[in-house]
């Protein structure tokens, strides 16, 4: 486990604007795609909600990770959704904290397998 | 990249209740010592103030992951922390699902490079 001002499970990277459920499904579909995911597909690709995407954007835009553009393809509007540099950036950040994450829970869990608990 | 009813970035298996940055550390820590942790030790591993991490063991509780039992040490009242079996079980399961979150995390910022926003 990372040692942080011997508080090793804090996880003070985890940033609370991309570790919510929903915007990660957003921001990992975004880093797949730097030219940018139509509003539709994203929501597909997320299973979410219209409001709840929406929503959901606006939070990633307001903290500069994401833009939203509105524009026109053949006649039809069209709303692109596309990660900042800024964005990218933070992702990366967020992901490393993450496989940390993983890597000391999994070793939690094999310290101490699914029998400890009983001779406790 | 998992592929789960067509929304392959829903991660539903991402249970809200572990899913929340402080409790995730509060398990994490629980998962590596079966025997349970006292209260003020896990309040230092974890880097919470006594009233959050009262807060967050009384989420766990009610969802059954965790639980806390009040006793005595030399004269003095301790209270330890233990995550369940049923809080194991389902620890272990959104640990798969937070590797596969890494997974596809790590592939789509391989397949956009730093310098791919640029070029869309």
């Amino acid at each position: 486990m990372a040692e942080q001002d011997g508080a090793p499970f804090a996880y003070e990277g985890l940033d609370r604007v991309i570790h919510e459920r929903a915007r990660l499904g957003v921001l990992t579909s975004l880093m797949a795609r730097p030219k940018g995911v139509a509003f539709a597909e994203l929501k597909a690709l997320c299973g979410l909600t219209d409001g709840n995407l929406s929503r959901h954007l606006q939070t990633l835009q307001e903290a500069g990770l994401v833009e939203v553009t509105k524009g026109f393809e053949r006649n039809r509007p069209l709303t692109v959704c596309r990660i900042t540099e800024e964005g990218r950036a933070r992702f990366l950040e967020y992901l490393e904290v993450l496989e940390q994450v993983v890597r000391d829970a999994a070793q939690a869990a094999r310290g101490a397998p699914a029998g400890a608990a009983a001779k406790a």
